[in-house]
C-alpha cells in the first residue's frame, strides 16, 4: 500500500474548487482577523479539521492539493494519525502544561526526547541545542560560533578579564568583540536582527532595521541544464570561491563563521555544487572559522536524503547544522565538544526549546525512518521531474531553468518575471493547487514527504492546464 | 474552597526531602543528558508526572515547594486540570500536528484564539503580534518600533527609494539605518543579538558576542524601606530621568524606542516608581520615540494586577507591551494602528507564533480571570510580606532591602553577597524549597498564581529554619 493511502484512507482523490480563492468566507474571516492581528499576508483561511494528507481545505470548502505545505514545513500531511497519537500522549500533555525551564530543570524524559531527534541527525553530529524557530536556531548557532572563536583566541581555559567583563556591559570590545558571520547574496536565514543581517534575498525582509555589517559573497549562478554546462559552471564555482577567500583575507573584522544553505530556498532554489560546498569547507578550515549549514528548509528528507548536505559528502562534516520547518522544532546539531561553551549559562535562556515540539520532532523522525520517506521523496521526485522536463519542452517560456534533478521533490523553475510568476501561482489556485514561489520569478515545489505519484500526476495536469491557456 | 485545593485535591501538605539535591538519580540523569545536551546548568532532574500544584518532584523522590516555577513561568501549578483539559482538546491536537504558517494560512479558529488572549491584554491594548519567547517578543517589538520610526520619517505612505532597496541588501544606510533602542543598566530583555544588546544585567549573558552599541541609562536605586526615604528616592528618580533625557539629546544615532521593565527582575528586582515610569513616558512623547514595556516576567497577574505597569496608570498607555513566561506563549500587545507596518510581509516569518502555545495562553487567561488570581496573589503576597518583614527584623543580615510591598508575591530581598545568597538558595533545597536568585546577591520569589497562605507558611518556616542556623 502506498504511504499516503496507509496514513490517509480518506484522503480526497482530487482537488475540488467551489469558489474563488480567497472565497467569500475566507475574505470575511481575513477581515475579522485583521482586527486583532496583521492578516494582510493571508491567502485564505484554512479548515485544518477537514484537511487531510496532501489536501488543505479552506473555510469556503475549496480542497487544494498542497505543494507548499505551510511554507515547506508540514512533514507528513495534515492530520497524520501517527502524529495525532504523539499529540495525545501523556508525555506530550505534560510537555504542554508543565513546560520546563529545560536548562535548569530537565525532566526524566528529556534525554530520551533529545536522543530520539538525534537518531535522524546528520551524519557525524551527536549533540544538539534546541531553539524555537529557524531564525532562532541560526542565531543560537552564531552564539556558539562566537563563543568558540573567542575561547580559541584566549586559549580555552582562561577566565574572562576584568576589561572584558566591564566593556561587555557597555556593548564594547573586547568583551563584545567585532566579529562577523559570512553569508551569501540571495541567502535567507531568518528575520531577527543577527539572522536578518545574514539574510540577503529581498529588501522587504530587512528595510528600516539596523543590522550588523557582515560580509556577503556571491553564490554561484549556474547555467541549466547542468549536464550541458559543466565547464562554465565549474568556472562559476571557482569565481565565487575566490570571492569568499578574498573576503576572509580582507574583511575589516575577523570572520568567525560561514553560513550557507545547500540550496538557497527563499532566494530562488539556487543549488550549490559539491565542488562549491567542499571549497567553502576548505576555506573555513584554512582560516580557522566554523561552517554552519542552514538546513532549515532543506532538511528532514525533502531532497531525497535526510539532510541535503549529505548529497555532497562534505569532509570533514560541517561544524553546525541548523534545523526547523519539517521538524516542527528548531535548533542546531553539532559534534565537536569544543562547541560546548567553556561555562554553563552561556548558551542559555528560560525555556531552552520546547519539549512539546521536540517530542513531535522525534515522532516525525521515527516515521521518516520507519517508512524511508527520503526514498519515497526521491522516487516520486524522479517521476515528477521527468514529467516537468516534458512540460518544459512544451512551455519553454513558462518553465525555465528547471532545478532539482536528483533532489527528490525539491524542485523549482523560473518564469519571465514577478508578474508572470504571481499570475501563475494565483491561476493554480483556480484549479485547486496551493503552490508557492521563491525569489522574484520562481516557483518552488515543497510538498509533504507523503506526496506520491498520484499527486504528482494531478499537479502536472494542473500545470499543463493552466499553461495551455497562456 | 481555596484555589489550590480546588485544582489540586492531591497536592502534598508539605515538602519531603529524601536525598541530597541533586540526589544520586538526578546526578546520573544529568550526566547522561550531558552526552546529548548541555546539562551543566541543571539543578536536578524533575519528574513532571508526579509534580502537582505548587510542588515539584524530582527523580530521587524529593518533593519541593516550588517558589521559582521554572524561572517565573509556570502560571497555574504543575498538572493543572484546566490546562490538561485544554491540552487534550481537539483544537490543541490540531494546532500541534497541523502547525500553520499563521500569516499566510490562518485557521478558522485563529481569530478566536487571539481574541481569547486579548481578553487579558493590558488596558488600552487591542492587537497583538505573536512570537515564540521573551527575547523573540522583544525583538519583534523592536522591529515594529523601527518600521514605525522610519515610516514616520518618510511620511507613512511613501514607497521605499531605490537607494534604500539597494543599500539594505548591503546592510548599509539608508535602507538599514543606524537607530537605537534605549534600555537600562541591570535590565534583562533576552539573549539574542538585538535583545542581548539591550540586556545589561550580567557579563555572562553577553560575553564574546557582537552587539549593537545602544545606550543604557541608569535605573533608579531606591533606599528601603520606601516609605521612610521618599525625598531621597524622588531625587534618585529625577537624577535617572535626566540621564535618559540627556541620552535622547546627545546619543550619536536617533533613539527610536525606550525599553523598560516595570520591575527589573533578572537584574535584582529593582522596582520603578510611578514618577519614574511616567517620566519615561513623557520623555518618549517629547522626543517622538515609542515606549516598550517588557512584562515578560512581571505579566499575567504575578504582581497583583494582570500587568505590573497597570499599578502606575502610565498615561498615555505604553505603545507596546511584551509578554511570555507565565503566558507560556510570547509576543507583544499594541494599540496604535500606525504600529501595523505599511506593507504586508514586513513583520512576518514562517510560523508567526505557535497556536498550540497561544491556545494554552488563552486557557491560562481564562482561569486567571475566572478565579481572579491577581487578587489571590495580592492577598497571599500581603500575608507573606508581613511575615517576611518580621523575619527581616529577626535576621537583618540575611534579609536586606525587602522589596515587593503591595506587589503581591513578586517579592525579593538581598543578602550580603553572591556567596551568601548561593548558600542560602542551596540550603533551602535541603528543607524542600526550590527557590531562585536574581542579580548577584538577591533572592526572588516567583511562585505560581495558586500559591496560598498555607504555602507561604511553609516557605516562611523554612526560611526561619535555615537562617536560625546561620
Amino acid at each position: 500500500m502506498s504511504i499516503s493511502s496507509l496514513y490517509f484512507p480518506t484522503e480526497p482523490a482530487a482537488p475540488q474548487v467551489v469558489s474563488s480563492s480567497p472565497g467569500p468566507k475566507s475574505q470575511a474571516a481575513i477581515t475579522a482577523l485583521g482586527n486583532v492581528f496583521d492578516s494582510r499576508a493571508a491567502y485564505f483561511v484554512s479548515d485544518y479539521e477537514k484537511s487531510v494528507g496532501n489536501y488543505l481545505v479552506d473555510v469556503d470548502g475549496n480542497t487544494y492539493l498542497d505543494v507548499y505545505a505551510q511554507i515547506a514545513s508540514i512533514p507528513l500531511g495534515y492530520n497524520n494519525p501517527a502524529l495525532i497519537e504523539a499529540a495525545k500522549s501523556d508525555k506530550m500533555i505534560r510537555a504542554i502544561v508543565d513546560r520546563p525551564a529545560l536548562g535548569n530543570f530537565p525532566g526524566k524524559d528529556s534525554e530520551e526526547i533529545i536522543a530520539e531527534i538525534l537518531k535522524v541527525a546528520p551524519k557525524g553530529q551527536d549533540k544538539l541545542w534546541s531553539g524555537l524557530s529557524g531564525a532562532d536556531a541560526n542565531e543560537l548557532a552564531f552564539k556558539a560560533v562566537f563563543f568558540w572563536y573567542q575561547s580559541k583566541k584566549r586559549g580555552y581555559t582562561t577566565q574572562f578579564t576584568a576589561e572584558e567583563n566591564e566593556s561587555v556591559m557597555k556593548n564594547q570590545a573586547p568583551g563584545s568583540p567585532d566579529l562577523a558571520i559570512l553569508s551569501f547574496e540571495r541567502a535567507f536565514h531568518g528575520r531577527l536582527f543577527a539572522s536578518g543581517s545574514t539574510t540577503c534575498s529581498k529588501p522587504i525582509h530587512k528595510l528600516d532595521l539596523p543590522s550588523f555589517n557582515w560580509p556577503k559573497a556571491e553564490f554561484p549562478s549556474y547555467k541549466y541544464p547542468l549536464d550541458q554546462n559543466e565547464t562554465e559552471n565549474a568556472a562559476e564555482d571557482a569565481r565565487c570561491l575566490s570571492i569568499v577567500e578574498n573576503l576572509f583575507n580582507t574583511w575589516k573584522v575577523p570572520i568567525a563563521g560561514l553560513l550557507v544553505e545547500p540550496i538557497q530556498s527563499e532566494g530562488g532554489d539556487n543549488h550549490a555544487s559539491k565542488a562549491f560546498l567542499q571549497g567553502l569547507r576548505d576555506i573555513t578550515l584554512k582560516h580557522g572559522a566554523l561552517m554552519i549549514v542552514d538546513e532549515v528548509q532543506t532538511g528532514v528528507g525533502a531532497t531525497g536524503k535526510l539532510w541535503a548536505h549529505e548529497h555532497f559528502d562534505i569532509s570533514p562534516v560541517p561544524d553546525l547544522v541548523t534545523f526547523s520547518k519539517k521538524f516542527q522544532s528548531a535548533g542546531y546539531f553539532f559534534h565537536d565538544p569544543e562547541l560546548v561553551p567553556n561555562f554553563a549559562y552561556r548558551q542559555f535562556n528560560t525555556w531552552c526549546g520546547d519539549p512539546a515540539r521536540m517530542i513531535l520532532a522525534g515522532a516525525i523522525g521515527h516515521e521518516v525512518v520507519k517508512h524511508d520517506l527520503p526514498a519515497v521523496a526521491k522516487r516520486v521526485g524522479d517521476y515528477l521531474y521527468k514529467k516537468l522536463e516534458a512540460l518544459q519542452t512544451k512551455y519553454p517560456k513558462y518553465i525555465r531553468d528547471l532545478r532539482g534533478k536528483d533532489r527528490a521533490t525539491f524542485i523549482a523553475w523560473s518564469l519571465a518575471d514577478v508578474t508572470a510568476r504571481n499570475k501563475f501561482l494565483a491561476d493554480m489556485k483556480t484549479v485547486g493547487v496551493n503552490i508557492g514561489g521563491c525569489a522574484e520569478d520562481s516557483v518552488r515545489l515543497r510538498p509533504t514527504l507523503v506526496f506520491e505519484e498520484k499527486h504528482a500526476d494531478i499537479l502536472v495536469d494542473a500545470i499543463d492546464k493552466i499553461l495551455s491557456g497562456y
